[in-house]
Formats: structure tokens, sequence, C-alpha cells
């Protein structure tokens, strides 16, 4: 069983998990790379993945066959497993967890499709509502205190397989980023009574120069402090903790509102390869005033080096500004 | 002038530096690498890079030309720059600061080498006789209150140019990184009246399962929480917070470790990109009970990925038992 462990000086969590390291290819940076053999992924070879848990399909009889939309799968090397209960332990300064968890593969297409923005709206749609549905399904499960929906799109991304798909962690703790972001938001809420995503939204429409794009209810903008060059931060512009109580509307504008902004990252960067993740409320926190889901969008044009590892800092070459305004020049 | 930016949200500073995009390559996951032409960095080209600031060479006279074994520049595309005082701004919930700093490049050969394992360990102690010079020279301007010392070997490590060198880079206040480690440092300190990383050492000695090699003056491991695949950390075992008061024949012993480990996972992983980040006391906090420096070494394996820039946890395949042991058994 995977083992959650804690560093003892900064409390940074690290999951060890040797499941991991028996993928094909567990290192990223392998300077030859094996033979992946025929898809896993594509509609046809259903087996090859452990059995279904979830899929948007005609025919909800025949599981694991063609004829889904959206097929949600175990991680086949999963980083967290779901069995049993979380308990912790102590040995001095050392602590640590059972690696308790959920990981699943969120397979976006059944066609063997390597970009997300060549999917149609409609697809995109249906991959959002996949989203939702396995985030509530597992919010029912009280062991879980927060759920990661995250996409590695392309090696430099950290994909293992160019499927597209993204992937979903359900784990019985909120890590360190999703801790640091609710404590200062809870900070500027308790001082302010506002929430502070709230007032970024307002101060970035009126000021306009990060802005990318926009609609009545999403906003897509480069963050002010942005980490990476074209970093792009999706959010909605009525407050909402919570990403599994958007309603359906929301979300068919929200897959459009992601769909054209992948489209203009590939268009000004040529296909980048791209993280993104899903920054919702911990489980079990009651909807609130002060925590505003968003979606982080992270092209991978430059690498974690030592300055960012040792400092937790990081250099961009690219202004948000800039990055901002090129973005909405795209032609689309 | 570069501008360091606050996340309104988190506190974490990001360096906007448009300086760093003219480099040749500043995007290092270009799929069309440019010829770099002849190295700047070889003795005989030292007109290439802006004139020294720092090298130890038989004749100090006659500086920018050959002669030197190690030499130290300014970054000819730096992050921060070394102009004027620090000035802090403010405007509703965004908080920034000019991007003042220094930003060098320690020139570690002056012949064309790209395993920093291959210099000689005369070589290796000159190396960190110039870290230490440099952070003892640069201490004295009350206008930096960190230094970090790092390393990118290998481009998938961030590294632009292959001739073995390092970075260091001066800030006007100290990373998230270290205030972190600084925090979780001082805690136990109250606590307990001890330091964390003292204790550390004892209890891995003991146990000795994470050792990786070890003398009279430094143990090097595999840290109990560790982030990334054969991450290894050397401490010195005598309790000292600052890097820049070690004495010589630490540092002569320090060479001599460090380069056997850089040996161990090169015969191990076949000469992997890596990063290293050495941790040092603030500038102006004085040598105290709680904070211990050490070198942070991470070989890059794998990508960073969505997982990890969601969550700040990491996920990591080898075990630290596992990678300790493989490099303890690799024959030197």
């Amino acid at each position: 069983m995977p083992e959650i462990r804690k560093d003892p000086v900064t409390g940074r969590l690290v999951i060890l998990s040797a499941e991991r390291a028996q993928r094909p290819q567990p290192f990223a940076l392998d300077r030859n790379p094996v033979d992946m053999g025929p898809c896993p992924f594509c509609a046809g070879n259903e087996t090859m993945t452990p059995p279904e848990v979830f899929a948007y399909r005609a025919d909800q009889k025949h599981s694991d066959r063609p004829g889904w939309t959206v097929r949600v799968v175990p991680n086949k090397y999963p980083a967290v497993v779901n069995d049993g209960n979380s308990s912790k332990y102590k040995d001095g300064i050392y602590e640590w967890m059972n690696g308790l968890g959920v990981h699943e593969v969120i397979i976006e297409s059944p066609d063997h499709v390597e970009n997300m923005a060549m999917l149609s709206e409609k697809q995109f749609e249906q991959v959002l509502l996949a989203y939702r549905d396995r985030m509530l399904y597992l919010s029912s499960d009280k062991r879980w205190r927060y759920i990661l929906l995250y996409k590695n799109q392309g090696t430099e991304a950290g994909a293992t397989l160019p499927h597209v798909h993204s992937q979903l962690i359900a784990l019985p703790l909120a890590p360190k980023e999703v801790a640091d972001e609710m404590t200062g938001a809870r900070g500027y809420f308790d001082s302010t009574g506002d929430c502070v995503y709230c007032e970024l939204i307002r101060r970035e429409i009126h000021d306009g120069r990060r802005i990318v794009a926009g609609n009545e209810r999403f906003v897509v903008l480069c963050p002010y402090a942005s980490r990476f060059c074209y970093e792009v931060w999706v959010l909605p512009r009525k407050h909402l903790s919570c990403f599994d109580t958007t309603p359906k509307d929301d979300l068919a504008e929200l897959s459009r509102t992601l769909r054209q902004i992948l489209i203009r990252l590939n268009r000004q960067l040529a296909d980048p390869p791209f993280n993104y993740m899903i920054h919702s409320n911990p489980l079990g926190e009651a909807e609130n005033g002060f925590y505003h889901w968003h979606m982080e969008i992270v092209p991978k044009l430059t690498q974690v080096a030592g300055f960012e590892l040792g400092s937790g800092s990081y250099i961009n070459p690219v202004v948000p500004e800039d990055a901002a305004r090129l973005l909405r020049e795209v032609a689309l």
C-alpha cells in the first residue's frame, strides 16, 4: 500500500507509491522511450484498462465495451489505493498515513484524439459533466477530504499516454496548495467581509490588461502573479465555492470557454504541452463567502529548475499583460 | 526593470523578468533548438560574457582573460537587477516590488566539461570556495536578505548552456520555501529546545536505511519525505546555520562528499539531469540553534505535473529506503 509522508520541517506531503514505478515509462525523461503498443484508451480496447467505474453510454448494461462517449476507469498504476480507512502514525519527528484515496482516469473521447482542443463542444461538455458527476459521487464518501481534478497533456507536461484524458485524485486530507489558498482567502474575508477572488475579478475586468476572454458567466485572465509563461485562469463570475454545484447551463458555457482558450493557446504557442487543475472547496466544508472555485491552465514551456525548487518562487519571462494581449489577439 | 509580484491569495512570489525572454532559447522545451555557437563559458571566450566580478586566477591583474580556474560573471539575462534600492508598492489586493537583486553565474571550469562529476577533487573544492566567497561578499550588502545558490545541469533540469556552471541569486527578501523551513524549524526549537535537522541526522544514522554515505563531517541521505526519485540531501553533522561560515577544511570534505554522491547518481541513473540547491540562514539572521544549512540534490527523472502543481504535494514512485540502498551499493 502507498504511504503519505509528511516532511518534518515544512509539513509538505509526499505520496510514496511503488505501484507508479510499474508504469511502462515511469520516468518521463527516459531517453529511450518504450513502444507503448495499442492505445488502452481507444474504444475497442476496453479490456486493457481496469473495469470502468462510470461512463456515458447509450446502453448502461454493456460496460467495458464500445458505445461510450466519456469513460472513467481506475488508474492502472495508482498513486493512492481505495482500501480501508485512513490511519495516522507517528514516530518521533516523522508522521505518515496509509496511502488511502481514489485515483481515476477520465478518458475524454472514444477516438484516438491527442489534443483536447480538437474535441467538439458537445464532447467538452460531456467531459466537464463527467468531472462533476465523479466529484458528486465521491464526495458522498466521508473518508475523502479533497478531490483534485487535473490534466497532463503532452510528455513534457507529465502525460504517459497521448490519448486525451484527465485524472482525479481523492485524498483523506486537503493538500498544501489548497490549504494555502483557503488560509489566504479566509484571512481576506475576515478582514474585509469579501471574497478575494471576487475582488480580483472586479479589478481585472475594470483594468482589462490581463483579460483574455469573457462572457456573462466566466472570465478568462492571466493572473497578476503568473508563475508560468501564458498561465491562464478561468473563474466563474458569480461567487461559488464548489465546482460540483455548478449548474448544467454554466458547465455548458464553461466547456465553450475552456475549448476556446485551449484553441488560443494552441494557435499562439504551437500546440504546447500543458496542465490544468480545478481548485474547489475541500469536501465537508460548506459553501462559503470566501472561497471561489477556479481553473488554472499552465502551458509547459519552461522547466521548474533549481531556483523554483530552492525558493518556492518562480521566474517568469513573459509578463501576464503581454501574454493576455497576445492570447486576446489570436484569430479564432 | 524586473518586478517581484505577490500572489494576492497565497503570498507566493513571482519574478517577472522580460530580460530572461531575450535568451537564445528562453523556452527550454522548444522543439527546434537553436545553434548556440561557441561556448561563452570556455576559457578564451571571456569577452562573450559580461565582465567578471570574481575569479580564482594566478594573476588578478588580468581579468577577463584565460588563466582562471573558477570565474564568476553577472548573468547576461538576469532575473533581478542590482540597481538602486528596494521599493514596495501596493494597489488594493496587489503588492509588488522592483526586481532588485543580484544574479550571477559561477563558471566551474575553464575547460568545456558538461558533467560536474568529471571535475577533479581540487576543482570541486575551488567551486565551493567560490560559493562561500561570493556569499560572504554579497552578505555585507544590507539590501540582500537571502542568497540562493543553485545548479541546473542538463536541458531537462533547466540549463540553457551545457558548460558546468551554477547560479546565485541575492534577493531583498527570503523566499517562501526558506520561510517555510524557518517557521517549521523555529516551531520545533520552541517546543523542544533542539534543532529538527540535528534530530533528523541522529535518527537517520541510528536507523540507517536512508543513509547513502557519510564521514565525520557530513551525512548524505535520502530524506524521509523525498519529493523526487533519488532525492539526496547533504547535511553537516555539526550544527551550523550559515553555509558561508563553514571552515575551509569542512568545505574540502564537502567537495569530496558532493563529488562522490554525483558519481553515485551518474552510475545508478546513467548521468541524469539534476538540480541542487544550498539552503542557508537568511542574511542578517544570527547563527542560531534552530536552523541547519543543507544541500538538496534532485535528479530530474519525472515531470512536475498537474497533481504537483495543483496540490503542492508530490507523488514519488521510488521509496527513499530503496533509493538509498541502490545509491549505497554503487561500486565506486
